[in-house]
């Protein structure tokens, strides 16, 4: 796999992704809901998810495409070059804010992940990874990740899951956030979880996220030196839908030891 | 009051400020814990604070200036001109992730607020608004807000307020997290509240504010023809601390209605 060539491409492709998003402000959104009512995208999520294949496959005939909006491949294993898409992460606040969504892609090459790439269209933030690497923040290495203890951490946790919900008690969350220094939610996993890689967040936790939401997210974390598993200690499962706990090593340990074994 | 003149000087200064907070990032801060473990203070929030009472000081001597470290007058009542001053909300995150801070300044002529600045420093981001004139973002003018139903809100509200807590029963809350879109939490009170008056959080709520951390945001959002109040749906005491509910007209209506009144 020539790396530095593939980084260097898709570096070019997802800014000229963002400034066709940034143009789109200017025009009428048409949106859709999905599986729920919250589930939102637009005719740019398709649009974007399309200009990213079309350039793939022009250039790269033999890579495969995951994507979130289903333009792509269907992929049942990872085997040769993989790229995994979500053309706007975050689609809640594009509609919403014009602010806070990310492309995110991710690279594996038969199931191992080797590029990665967050960008945070409207602040013009790229976060990327290559694997052996290093994660670098708009050019600037990011230095590995130390623990903290957990009376000093901020978590990135939305309010959804420590009210009665469908996936989890709310009590076994709940008892996480009395405890931290203070929880945050931007509304893109794709940000929250370049913030943990960036030190901004100590660690970030969902319940249900789908493989382009964490793909580029899962090589930017092991650059830095965090950890990545569900949110019962369990390896994440690459083509499926996971409970997601990225976090600084330590922390990680100490969250789920005390707050997470045996409970999920 | 010179409100023009007063603005162009005010924003002359929070830049300045700015730019002396982002070169701190270079040097090593002191941090101290002030009410309790994670309520944060160092000695940039200190000196910022100082910079400002000496610029004000020297331009207009009879002005007063109330500031969240305590550098300023002590007030108990609002004669005059009174400059509020918050010089770092969001001490939590200028000290972990050196960005979603901002600098909030709300001038007020005897009780009455004029002039409200919020500057998002590392966004470089500045609302403002001037009393009767509008509110502008990064001098652009901020469109008057409409209603939107309660199932297509996005909400600022930290999951504290819906688990167990001093201050508040989880339940009440936790309803509302259940019924809207989405909530976030961003962790500066005044850029919260700058959210809502540029439309981009439908409404913000929290349990005790104090005067600086809501001063300039309640200028912002008159202008833009939000509502502010109390949870209650009481008015907000400008020189005590408050619950605050921020929101959208209308929806403000419906929250109270369906969510709060007899609750709280």
């Amino acid at each position: 796999m020539k790396e530095n060539e593939i980084l260097t491409n898709a570096t070019t492709w997802i800014k000229e992704a963002g400034e066709r998003i940034v143009q789109s402000f200017q025009t009428t959104l048409s949106i859709e809901t999905k599986t729920n009512a919250n589930d939102l995208v637009t005719n740019i999520d398709k649009d974007t998810e399309k200009f990213f294949i079309a350039k793939i496959k022009e250039k790269y005939p033999k890579h495969r495409v995951l994507g979130e909006e289903g333009n792509g491949d269907r992929l049942e294993e990872l085997k040769g070059i993989v790229w995994i898409i979500d053309p706007i992460d975050g689609t809640m606040n594009f509609i919403h804010q014009h602010r806070n969504f990310a492309i995110s892609i991710g690279i594996y090459e038969d199931g191992v992940g080797k590029i990665g790439l967050i960008y945070d269209v409207v602040q013009d933030e790229l976060y990327y990874a290559l694997k052996g690497k290093g994660a670098f923040f708009n050019g600037v290495p990011l230095p590995k990740l130390t623990s903290v203890n957990i009376s000093e951490a901020i978590i990135g946790l939305n309010a959804t899951w420590v009210t009665p919900n469908r996936r989890i008690d709310p009590s076994i969350l709940g008892a996480l956030v009395r405890d931290v220094r203070g929880t945050r939610s931007y509304g893109s996993a794709a940000i929250e979880i370049a913030q943990v890689a960036a030190g901004r967040l100590d660690a970030y936790m969902t319940l249900r996220l789908s493989p382009w939401d964490f793909a580029a997210g899962l090589i930017l974390i092991e650059e830095v030196g965090g950890v990545a598993s569900t949110l019962k200690g369990e390896p994440i499962q690459l083509l499926e839908q996971n409970t997601i706990f990225i976090s600084r090593p330590g922390l990680h340990e100490q969250i789920l030891k005390n707050y997470l074994y045996g409970k999920i």
